[in-house]
């Protein structure tokens, strides 16, 4: 165990709560020797000692019932734990069972974890972490996923009182701010009752804030720079620098190659150092050798450069952590910023600007790609070619010496033609920094590593709680990020941000020409806990023109024979109707279906109704017309309902 | 309630566990009036009444603690209760609380329900569904879903007899195959220790066994016929008479158009009625307003026609269930079976013989689709042509009047062509048959019509009630069927089943030359519970030829700059492995990439390793080539690492 890890008990931790003014049961410090005066029973007798985590686990826990009892099963105790500190009387409490946990992660610093209590903590897992810095009603928010909800609304005679028991969390967090030495506090059972919220067992460990990387807010225009010197331009084409200067020929701004083996290069004159080149230079991708970069990276520093680029691998991921620092510390002498290194590099489209190896460059478009995996960002790429979404810059971290994601993160915020940052994700150093950009943008997160946590051997019900993917995936969504499974989902949710951001309400609207497909949507629906609208008020209306078998409840089935006039009429009617929030329209291609059409019509709907509308266009080459209309209409199209409905449940920001 | 819906009470469901030698608890049932002798406490005393079902919630459970209470607590439950029949004495167990039910559904009769039991089991809803059919082998794989499975294995001091419990399921199979009157149980919570399994509670309903449709064995060549009539044929290309016609031109049997208005249509001879028909007619297409089915149909029986196929709607769908019924006596009388009413007909590429109105037919293959949806059956037609996916036989299924989905399952795996069989299926008559035939062929069922909401569309559709989804699932699972959640979920997992039938095993092999695609497969693979294999036994082999900066574990990453011979050597080694089951391999395209070589040294993988091995190419048009030649050589390809791990863990046969 950490040395510097120091548990502490429970009568400690209730003067904790007790400073900030949390509820704590009624209980009774009783030293070795003494004669509690104590009038309360039922109540429950503890051995206290910093040695003994799991007291129930050796038999410290012993319920008593009455004042005769007491001070026999303290002289029990007490031949039973000769190191013990004392002993704690508390008043047994009833209710229902949560679980309150804090958790400093290294990351994300102090999170509250809570859920559903008792001893099957660890084996239903109900327990949300929410970080400190969310307020009242994300903590809200997210604890409406545990079933710990259902529970305190009332579930088999009994029921809770929710207000306190957010009162309760509130005051945690406002403990871990007041006391961030707190590492990790275990509060296991509390017990929430309709007018009462009270711990009944609590330990934790208290330790020294660990030292954190600082955040260090990166320049309006870091990579939007218009000059950029190639260090190790080669004419080999299997070396990385003749692939990146390769990529700057359609560079609109000025680029310099520098080799002292070459006097040119592709065409561009070639320098012996960066400092010969005659002009400035904003940026400078670096392809040398790893021993010859803190040289190279110090000559960046005197030419002015203000970000240097190491694409060069060999660094911390080949155990040369130190010669890692050392440029680090290199570059922070002349205020400039290095990205990697073991980096793919960055692109941004709209520049023509590809100052990465990647073979391929995406169209310009309104989606920031920020990648802590270099590979994916190729195949992403070659992706969303294919697919025709665009990016407005892909940024691929490397090693994070010194710029970090969440720099990238905030950066990509106070873009203007940033709709969208969608984030690849191993592991983020300053968590709780990014907590508080989420809000800026729509964002996108795709979090690797969920099994580490899960082999670490966890000496509390929060640490073996808390993973890291679990802790990221909470943290993120409670201050309002999206945590993608996979890319594939990514890139659906993103198809939606980017055209309407996080969606509003929770009624969906089902229109569709086969009613298998429609069932399912609603099946799906239902599993996310979107809700049907009700289209009782526009029945009639409708009715007057579908055919009769159509199905009069939502999902509308306009039956297998509906033309693009019969969509047509029906979106005029659902068009003016507010009961809904919004809608997915799904098309197979059947005898009748002119999909094309179909198609123009569903792009109408979205602009007379003016509310989120996303298309499923099932089938193969049937369908592929009327996906392409729909996607350069800007309108979300799926080929799979799950896809379209699970995208509208990720989107949702309410 | 429904009048023939008898309660039992708790004594009455003692009684019958007894009946086949099941435990109870010890337990003492007292007459108003009578003074009971009883000895063992704390005991429960409980009201007995056929009209009080939750005795808890209206305070008619009272603990007893002496032999001095019990008198006094029976009187003031006599009191409270004057309507009661009498009072339980039961014994206080202790142990894990389980839950055990019964429930007798209308499709697949008595199923077991087991899981974590208490007063919070409808909140975790851990629990399952198992077929009486299931044997004790099936029941426990089933079970192991569960984390009641966990805490019996041993959880925070408890631990219970997984084997005593699993007897205790057995014997309550046994019950319901001896009184398959038993609606309804309701055993919760069963304790279960490490010595004994019994119930503390137990309440039910009987009721009589409900009539169900006859499960009858369609003819070998029923759908492969070597005449057909179309009834109704016409020369109006809007009207299903044309189309069915126009579809059958490829077809190599006789075909023979009917309508009296016509002498010929589409340039074949047409003929007044079908027993006008020179020669025997083996099926026949009937597209005639619904009122002259019913002619038809006995024209059609006259002729000695094997399957009428009645593409007509108007029926039960449309409140006209009295002249379906009609329909299949009719039918009955001449040993013919109906398709239909209200279908889109059947396709048997091989024969060339689309024998529908869908307007497209897929190439020959090995994949038999049922659908209880017919417009589903276009676009899933429409995308597997763009897929190149083949099918063996296609059958829509209509109103399942006569032929139910069941029945074309059956005969669907006595077919050798048929490697797998995919079904949509929005409701099952004959579930408990269907079961049966789950072992004989790999299976891929997509359910709709989940709860609600989905129900309410699902009735509104075919007119089949949508059955439980859960019990479906739990059903089907348990008998060897897999059940996908979407369409495209169904599609990746037939990929695997029409090459590797079910896979065996547990331990994956990951291999890419990408470490982020690498991580997030691996977390999949964690997340499916599927184990990683060892591969320290091969680790000096690989180290031999590989960068020294390649992974040396499981994802056995390549590194980025991996040529085909790198991956054709790790394969050589890894093939003569035998410490993985089976192998998913990642190719993302990088600048060395030769994607088409190392999608051949996949294919040459797959050979020489004797495994199922699947592949993810990640990418667009990079990957297009790599991704034909895989397909071609029938290794299951994907572009998303997370739908071939979920692919692999659905394909898992044990």
């Amino acid at each position: 165990m950490d040395l510097k890890k120091k548990p502490i008990t429970e009568p400690e931790v209730y003067l904790l709560l007790k400073e900030v003014g949390a509820p704590t049961p009624k209980y009774l410090f009783v030293k070795r020797g003494e004669t509690p005066k104590w009038e309360i029973f039922p109540a429950y007798l503890k051995v206290v000692s910093s040695r003994i985590y799991h007291k129930s686990e050796v038999g410290g826990v012993l319920k008593v019932y009455s004042k005769e009892e007491l001070n026999g099963k303290i002289e029990e105790l007490s031949r039973k734990f000769p190191q013990a500190e004392g002993f704690l009387i508390v008043e047994e409490l009833k209710g229902i069972e949560a679980f309150v946990g804090v958790k400093r992660d290294p990351s994300f610093l102090h999170t509250v974890g809570a859920g559903s209590g008792g001893i099957f903590v660890e084996l239903f897992k109900d327990v949300v972490f929410i970080p400190i810095s969310a307020d009242r009603e994300e903590t809200l928010k997210k604890l409406r996923e545990t079933k710990l909800i259902k529970l305190i609304g009332g579930f088999r005679g009994l029921r809770g009182n929710l207000e306190l028991f957010v009162d309760f969390l509130e005051k945690v967090k406002e403990l871990c701010r007041k006391k961030p030495e707190i590492e990790e506090l275990d509060l296991n059972p509390v017990f929430i009752s309709e007018d009462r919220v009270a711990p009944a067992d609590a330990k934790g460990f208290l330790s020294p804030l660990p030292k954190r990387k600082e955040f260090r807010e990166l320049p309006e225009n870091l990579f939007r720079p218009s000059s950029i010197a190639v260090i190790g331009a080669s004419k080999n084409p299997k070396k990385a620098g003749y692939a990146l200067l390769r990529n700057l020929e359609r560079f609109r701004g000025k680029v310099f190659p520098v080799n002292p083996k070459y006097e040119e290069v592709l065409g561009f004159k070639c320098y012996p150092s960066i400092l010969d080149v005659p002009s400035p230079v904003e940026c400078a991708l670096i392809a040398v050798p790893p021993e010859v970069t803190l040289k190279v990276v110090e000559e960046c520093g005197k030419k002015g450069v203000k970000l240097s680029v190491v694409i060069t691998a060999g660094f911390k991921e080949a155990g040369r952590a130190e010669l890692e620092r050392e440029l680090v510390e290199k570059a922070k002498n002349f205020r400039m910023r290095i990205l990697g290194p073991n980096t793919l590099g960055f692109i941004v489209p709209s520049l023509g600007l590809n100052a990465s190896f990647s073979s391929v460059t995406p169209p310009p478009g309104d989606i920031s790609f920020l990648s802590q995996s270099g590979a994916l960002i190729t195949a992403v790429i070659d992706r969303a070619n294919e697919e025709k979404i665009g990016f407005s810059e892909i940024i691929s971290l490397g090693n994070q010496s010194d710029i970090e994601i969440t720099e990238t993160f905030e950066l990509a915020t106070r873009k203007e033609e940033t709709k969208v940052i969608l984030a690849y994700v191993e592991g983020v150093e300053l968590g709780r920094e990014l907590l508080n950009f989420l809000k800026r943008k729509p964002s996108v997160f795709i979090k690797a590593g969920r099994g580490e946590a899960g082999k670490r051997a966890a000496s509390s019900h929060t640490g073996s709680l808390a993973g890291d993917y679990k802790l990221f995936k909470d943290c993120v969504e409670s201050k309002g990020g999206i945590v993608a499974e996979c890319l594939e989902e990514a890139f659906d949710v993103c198809q939606l941000l980017r055209v309407y951001g996080r969606i509003e309400g929770n009624r969906l609207l089902i229109v569709t020409n086969a009613g298998g497909p429609g069932t399912l949507a609603s099946d799906y629906a239902e599993t996310f806990g979107i809700e049907l609208a009700d289209i009782e008020p526009v029945k009639e209306e409708l009715s007057a023109f579908l055919p009769p078998n159509w199905s009069k409840i939502n999902p509308v089935d306009l039956i297998g024979d509906a033309t693009s006039d019969r969509y047509r009429k029906a979106f005029n009617v659902l068009s003016k109707y507010e009961g809904w929030d919004f809608s997915l329209v799904i098309v197979t291609p059947q005898s009748m279906t002119d999909i094309p059409q179909i198609a123009h019509e569903i792009v109408r709907f979205r602009e007379i109704s003016k509310r989120p509308v996303v298309a499923c266009l099932m089938g193969g080459h049937s369908v592929k017309l009327g996906i392409e209309i729909l996607k350069s209409d800007s309108v979300p199209v799926f080929k799979e309902p799950l896809r379209a409905v699970k995208s509208l449940w990720k989107s949702k920001g309410s």
